[in-house]
């Protein structure tokens, strides 16, 4: 009998690239305002609003891009043109129409769990970009549920699970974020499989758990996922 | 036996007011823009801007500020200020923090119903924001199952009723949307309550069907419904 019942996965940068999307946009953000700042303030007052904004505006590009032009009205104390802040708003556009970029491994890992595992995809965000993405990816025929929160702590966890009775010790999460894809998982009871991306919004760090934790595995990339999994099984 | 097992709502302008959020930021858009523009081309301009958004943004007060910005960009030439753009951003935020305002006669119909029949919400738009509206509404706990879709159409709702084993002929949905609420659900073979709000957003209105169309209903106010599933159970 396999040791898990369920893998979930998460979605932006761990099935598919998503923060350099981000990234691309905030340095067009830096050379739009280049005249007024230095790189590194743009970035960090930037950071500045979208945690302020977090509680109205949530996550996702719509938000981000509000936080975009909000951080270049107020770094030009007004003085930014319609014309610029319309290219902030094309940029943003440009993001939320990007072709979905598949990570290393990811369609062959899914293609060879699917046939041993129910397969979960559990992202946050907003909820037509995400579903509009895994339409795109190719890959929602792995999955047989999908699960688009508005938050991942170890309560949207818990009813998770239980709506879809799952035990915690059955479960496993895969994903690239500490605090929303591992740490609540782990706080539960449950395993997850830390695959760290390249690049992390700072709002998505976090300490990692110490590497003796029950049920807390990190691997390089998802390619390494079906081999952990057999150990796991013959222990 | 009841002749429904499932009873589900749609939630903006159904359960609360809602559409004058959007009517309030627009006002204030044609104030800002009054030098340059009629309030009538104003208004017509805006919502071509958010039908050409629709397909990237989709609904939602995030989209809708990002359509005003564009549409007072435009309409401008891009003379618009930085601060006065800020000014649309902020009514974003206060549409996003505002009161949930329910309609008359809401709670004590849902509190009636709840005790024969099971209740659902099914509701298009931000998933952030309407689950903090629903949060907010003080209505949650009549509720068994609350659903956030992206979209209402005849598929999404077949979806809805598969995963929670509803058959049509024992489905009611209520709701003040004809092309969301009421046209989808009869096309399934279910029964729909149309209960029109005194505002409608353009894109929201349709031909409403015949009269004698099986399973259609009409009602002034939430408070006729528990009389009319009363007449309905004797016949």
């Amino acid at each position: 009998m396999p040791r898990f019942d369920t893998i979930a996965f998460d979605a932006d940068d761990t099935l598919w690239h998503n923060e350099r999307l981000y990234i691309t946009a905030q340095t067009k953000l830096k050379t739009l305002l280049a005249q007024y700042h230095r790189p590194e303030w743009i970035e960090e007052r930037l950071y500045q609003t979208e945690m302020r904004n977090l509680q109205h505006f949530g996550y996702g590009i719509k938000a981000f891009a509000l936080s975009m032009i909000e951080t270049a009205i107020e770094l030009t104390e007004g003085r930014i043109s319609g014309g610029e802040i319309q290219t902030i708003i094309d940029s943003a556009r440009e993001m939320l129409a990007a072709e979905v970029e598949l990570l290393e491994y990811v369609a062959e890992t899914l293609a060879l769990l699917a046939k041993r595992y129910s397969l979960m995809v559990i992202t946050k965000g907003d909820l037509r970009d995400q579903e509009l993405k895994i339409a795109r990816s190719g890959l929602a025929g792995y999955f047989g549920q999908i699960e688009i929160v508005s938050d991942k702590s170890r309560e949207s966890y818990e009813r998770l699970l239980r709506r879809h009775n799952i035990a915690p010790e059955r479960f496993l999460m895969v994903g690239n974020s500490l605090p929303s894809d591992i740490l609540p998982v782990l706080a539960l009871g449950a395993s997850a499989v830390y695959v760290p991306y390249r690049l992390t919004w700072a709002h998505e760090t976090a300490a990692p758990p110490p590497a003796e934790q029950p049920g807390y595995y990190e691997l390089e990339h998802l390619g390494l996922l079906p081999g952990l999994l057999e150990r796991l099984e013959r222990e």
